[in-house]
């Protein structure tokens, strides 16, 4: 099935809980702080159904691409085009569209059986989010407090962390508290686990399960929603609907039926399920093209910015415009590098080269921050030259003025300014702080990920090369 | 004479005309959008006026320290002194703080020679300010959309920026834009002149004057002020109170008296008295200081992030540490070599060393970015897992889950959200994007700085050392 | 005709006349500056004749693979797969092996219309270096002291950069300097151009032809070689057998028949050669697989070097490890993605795709330095350690000691030296450092790379997605 | 005493046993592989032999300065200027000059209490170098492969890092392998010790004593000799003189007098002895000023570069000259702050700014790679394009052709190829590449300086900074 915009709206609207500081959040796709994010959500959902090239069909039903579990080259492409598609429309913004942790999930459904008792769960786990084209988000991490289980237990405190206090015929009860669920007020079910090792006898934590948004006991904990404090569209165009969300996720006495669990009381399995079956690549894979939409956007701003001054005729600026297209070029490239030397993994489907992936993946993480740094340089002080609103053009005597005095050969005024208030909202407006910050942990800490590059590398092949040519010469002879 | 703080904020409320978009401010020192930011700066004239350090005495007269002309490394030491004072106050968010735009005048008073028949001007405008304790600001940049003047004159357009339109007996009239008056709003006058070389035909923009921010036909257009959009002095605290707002200044036939112009048509002299005097040297010898505050609250703030996690003992955690300490000392050595080199210019003053003090102005442009992302990637996604606001607090459920789930064994929940809403208003916020963008302009774009560093530096000394070298041997013989 | 390694060392025999310094050298194949260079060039030859999948045969007859005018994704990556193998072979060692300008030559021959009148030629000279299985060297830049003809002239010196001095039916007539002939002391033909473009005006330079390296009136003059300063294999053994060299190319009145002129007299084609046509593209794709091989041995040597000392088993240093395989996956898939993403172009042709290759082009330059930066990190102070050469194991006691001292728990004395001194040779030696150097420079300088790309960028779809984004929202209402 | 050149150079030939690989050297002085580095040394003693201002009075006998324990800021002026003077001598590229070690231990005589029982030997000794003006060197690590002593015992193997092997009334015999001895084959004495944590456990390791380098048992064991490799001083004038050498310094059996014992048995103290005393500030305080001299080395080359063809007129590389003046002004500075801000410690004495050095010595680690890169960048490929080597000049038509092709407007053929030559030893010999490596690691690897500048840091004031703020405000009223 594939949902509407609009019945993915109404699907919201399910008594889920949502706090604004103490602030109980209604209706979330009225609610200021959240309707546009949601409108944009809805949006994606009108866009697959509206395209036959973003689904597909298998016995006589029709799912979104992103479900697809590839089994040639050109299931893969499907799956690349809806993401990039997804990302377009998003400028690479919303890290957790729908795409992403039904991706996961797809991929795990290609290896089941890494899931040993429970594979029956999460196959059907998998038919029911592509039959109901559930948007599901996840909250995969323990609060950073965590760490210290010691200390909640000497001072009788509640560990933080959430874990199964309760198992019966029924299914488990889970308590505590998980991070990050980006999206989540946007979204239907909440995929539960552990994508960081667990210690190994950090058993009751080690559960894996999904949840719906409103299942009781359930609270979001939204951090400082941006799109609220955006003052028009006009000022913060990309506040404005691009505002995902973060939430800290609250369980008190969840209870989750077993058919929903689907890892309990094994704390390797519970960070394996990801990387021994497609799952990490295939979700991993949609945030290389997020990310190459918004290098997109990135790319097209600086050579916009260049000329709203004239500066593009300057060679040294040409310089910096040629790279910015070299860097977007770059990760085009390793994006269809993924393609190219897919791998055929697990037996009888397809997979991104995860080296590749891992790569690009390092590449967002370790360069972001300075192409945002290189556009800094380009948009210089400008944008503090702007009125600080566009309500100048409300009175005719401030219009007049800033219509003369503000345009450029290049751009009248009024554009000019809308043009710089988009890039603020990239650079430096507090959405653009958020992704600054962000782009550094998506994916996990820089070490994280440098760490998956280790682990897939072909260690043996690399020292080979070094062998055989030192294997060629010996001591010299006297 | 030492102004009071309240003295100053009463100084304010002189009708001077800003502009929030078309909102017109009818009180600077009671607007939501400025209020706490005046606050800061009267609490300036309050130290300053309490700690007689700060303050030297001449004719029997006491004046601000920063008014000091120094004549021994004792007055260097004593100028030094006073913006740290000032700088510690604001933790070196105020670019524009009143001892700024002092030192320039002060240093080009110790050479008024240089202003040939306006020197006399200068000289008095000199005890004006020190006697008025005048905070001034200047706009010494053409709007950026000036560089094609051909564009405007085609259509017959007035050219932006700003230039002599009229000269009388009385003085002169000028009309036109000029950027960026950081602090303006907070001010009671205005510099005008021109910091970047002009071509030298434009004569009629190389006017160099200063005119009461409430003089008739001035008015500021105001940037988005950051100060009315913190939700509170909780969440946002460096927003709150320092925001040091910036303004285009729009001057529609303003008259200037004589006695204050101190350039007129002279695009040459226009740039040079800054640099042929101490004046540029002054002026940001105050921002190597203000930037040196800024880099002790960011060490702070690391350490105590790592603190607030158990971090601090990771020994690659206290590497970074290390290394930011590091960065901190490395600044307070090049503004205490400052000193120590000081120079014998001009006869019968001091001047700091001008090499240093570009070298250290060339190192903050190059390292504040990569020093704010360092602080980003200690603090991690921890900033995400806040509730959106304080009020949680106000609930008593809320209240006692937030107490519970959100305490570390290092720090209570509230301590926590505390310092990391602190760490992002100066990682994450508006207020810290502007920070970021602005400290690679607030002097000038990074080649300025270094031409400044190539004009100072001793070619020939350093031609010497290779030709030195190389002429202690020659083409080996046969 | 694929000619054997032996062949190929006998058609160096042919009376070329190459200086090291003063030096005229005899017989390039067994003078000791060169010999070992000779024999990995000859190598390449052997390889070549040995392995069907790097030839194909076209009208009967059997060409080198880099001769290839790919039609179908398959050719091109036969093409991709040639120069890996050669690369392999030289760890990326040899930016000018016989497949670069080769690929020029083929890529050129791919849209021979480009040369107007010359087309003819250019089609022969293809057909000439793939039946004689041509190593062709190239001299495309003037020689730096160029840039300023008055100087010449107005002296009345001859003008250095290689020009048609005489015209007449047999052919032109050349004279002065050209760099920088990489390989071509082991060369069989030298392409003379201009990869740079000239001044209109610049007419008598735009020449563009192939010359025979022994050529009457054509001198080399060698930079000095490292192959000869290299003590032994043992303890250069990259020097010993990987010194491309390179050449000033000197002409004295050499002749060059019609049939081998190119360009003449036009100074816009002479640069536009290598753009129009897939010349560029194909050539610099064979450097983007030269580095990738690079990668690979570097990241050999770092897992190599960690396990030499145990340190890879710090988490810290597996983290280097995986960012080290990170990069190496990166340009992987970047090369990849030109198969991938592979243009038709000319009509009835595949070309790589042109914006990756620059990309990855870019990527190269810009990342050389810090990488063998982040190896020097690894390698630590250990390399000092080591005796001053291998000669320590003619002596039974030093031996002895050296055998029991130099070892550790987990490698033998003499393979961590061997080891030790295999990785300094790519990091610290004068072979070394000529590719640090040469890194920065064999494509051109950095802005050159960077205006390939800005050349290649679709600006209009960039521009498009900023255009469709700010056209769905306006001022807002009042 | 002031030793003369000529006199230290017959204290080195005093039957010491220095081996090039297996070769055993008669006399350093005239051996091809240091004859010119040994010259280097003497000329430094002729130097501070010639001016008084190099040395000092103390009881009636002169010392050289930079044994001179600092009362007044004016005493450590004196010492600067020595370190100065020696490395303007050597352009910076001495890194283990007379002055290094001398200062450690004129620093620990400044506080001979640390050293417990022991703490008359080190004044003695100190008495001892001033007196005889004893080249001083050090070996304070232990060999990388001794990481791991149980691997050693184990397999019955000698442990290979230094220890005492035996205690007896005459004093301890030690034995093992000691590194990295940079300077021992100029030098008359070596210091051997432990400037890095050791486990409490290794007490026989943990042995500091001085021993002379013609002691009976003490073997040299040279790294490769750069200066033999040299063609010539026109090739490489840096290599030509100043490969200041590293040595492994191999102990058998070597027994050491109790006088010139320091600390014996007594893990803690063996490190503790050099941050405790201002040994280890006055010791790095020379390597600051060291590299200082190679950025003025550095900074003039860059410059020569750019006139010698003409680029210093391009506005961009002006821009990178006013950077690298800009540079060199930065560590300038941070060497003056040290002497401004010095401490009054210990007790009676002047030090360095301790924290001020090792952001100084953190600066220098950080920035050499980059700032070579930058000069690399300056060269181009320049360099290769120059002739083998000189001997062009030796023959007739060569030489006319080579002044004739290879002068420019700005500079004739010999001095370009000079200039070119010279800065090829600085970047890329593997005199170079020696120093590339070793400013990683002169003072240790940069988490070891890191440590350093953690140690020193005001962490409670640094607190302070942010709990002050933090204590002005609380959580807003309901």
């Amino acid at each position: 099935m594939l949902k509407s915009g609009s019945e993915h709206l109404e699907s919201l609207r399910d008594g889920r809980v949502v706090y604004i500081g103490s602030e109980k959040v209604d209706d979330v796709t009225t609610h200021p702080a959240f309707r546009n994010g949601a409108r944009s959500m809805a949006a994606i959902y009108d866009m697959k159904g509206a395209d036959p090239a973003l689904s597909f069909e298998e016995n006589g039903e029709r799912f979104s691409a992103y479900f697809l579990r590839a089994r040639t080259k050109e299931d893969l492409s499907k799956r690349t085009s809806i993401h990039k598609a997804i990302a377009a429309m998003s400028h690479g913004l919303l890290g957790r569209s729908p795409d992403h942790v039904s991706s996961f999930v797809t991929g795990m459904a290609m290896n089941p059986e890494v899931f040993k008792g429970f594979s029956e769960n999460l196959k059907r786990y998998y038919e029911h989010m592509r039959r109901e084209d559930v948007y599901g988000v996840y909250a995969v991490l323990p609060p950073q407090a965590a760490r210290n289980p010691e200390f909640y237990q000497t001072r009788n405190l509640p560990v933080p962390s959430l874990r199964v206090v309760k198992e019966d015929d029924a299914g488990v009860t889970i308590t505590g508290m998980k991070m990050l669920a980006t999206g989540a007020v946007f979204a239907n079910e909440i995929w539960i686990g552990n994508l960081l090792p667990l210690a190994p006898t950090q058993l009751h934590e080690s559960v894996t399960c999904a949840v719906p948004v409103n299942a009781p006991g359930v609270t979001l904990w939204s951090r400082k929603p941006f799109e609220r404090h955006a003052p028009s569209e006009f000022e913060n165009p990309l506040t404005w609907r691009f505002d995902e969300t973060d939430s800290m996720v609250m369980c008190e006495n969840v209870k989750v039926p077993w058919e929903r669990v689907f890892v309990n009381m094994d704390a390797i399995l519970a960070r394996e399920i990801y990387i021994r079956t497609p799952g990490h690549c295939y979700g991993n894979h949609q945030s290389n093209v997020r990310f190459h939409a918004k290098m997109q956007l990135i790319v097209g701003l600086a050579s916009k910015i260049a000329h709203a001054s004239g500066a593009n005729e300057v060679p040294a600026v040409r310089e910096v415009l040629g790279r910015f297209a070299a860097l977007e070029a770059a990760l085009g490239a390793m994006i269809a590098g993924q393609l190219h030397d897919a791998e055929d993994w697990p037996a009888g489907f397809k997979c991104f080269n995860r080296r590749y992936m891992y790569a690009a993946l390092n590449w967002c993480t370790e360069s972001h921050s300075s192409i945002i740094d290189a556009l800094r340089e380009l948009l210089g002080g400008g944008i503090f030259q702007m009125p600080a609103d566009i309500t100048v053009m409300h009175d005719a005597k401030l219009k007049q003025m800033f219509e003369t005095y503000w345009q450029t050969p290049q751009l009248g005024a009024v554009e000019r300014m809308k043009l710089y208030k988009l890039a603020w909202d990239l650079i430096g407006s507090e959405f653009a702080g958020r992704h600054l910050q962000y782009e550094k942990f998506y994916a996990g800490a820089s070490f994280i990920v440098r760490n998956h590059s280790f682990r897939e590398a072909p260690w043996e092949g690399f020292h080979k090369v070094v062998d055989d040519l030192m294997g060629t010469y010996g001591i010299p002879a006297h």
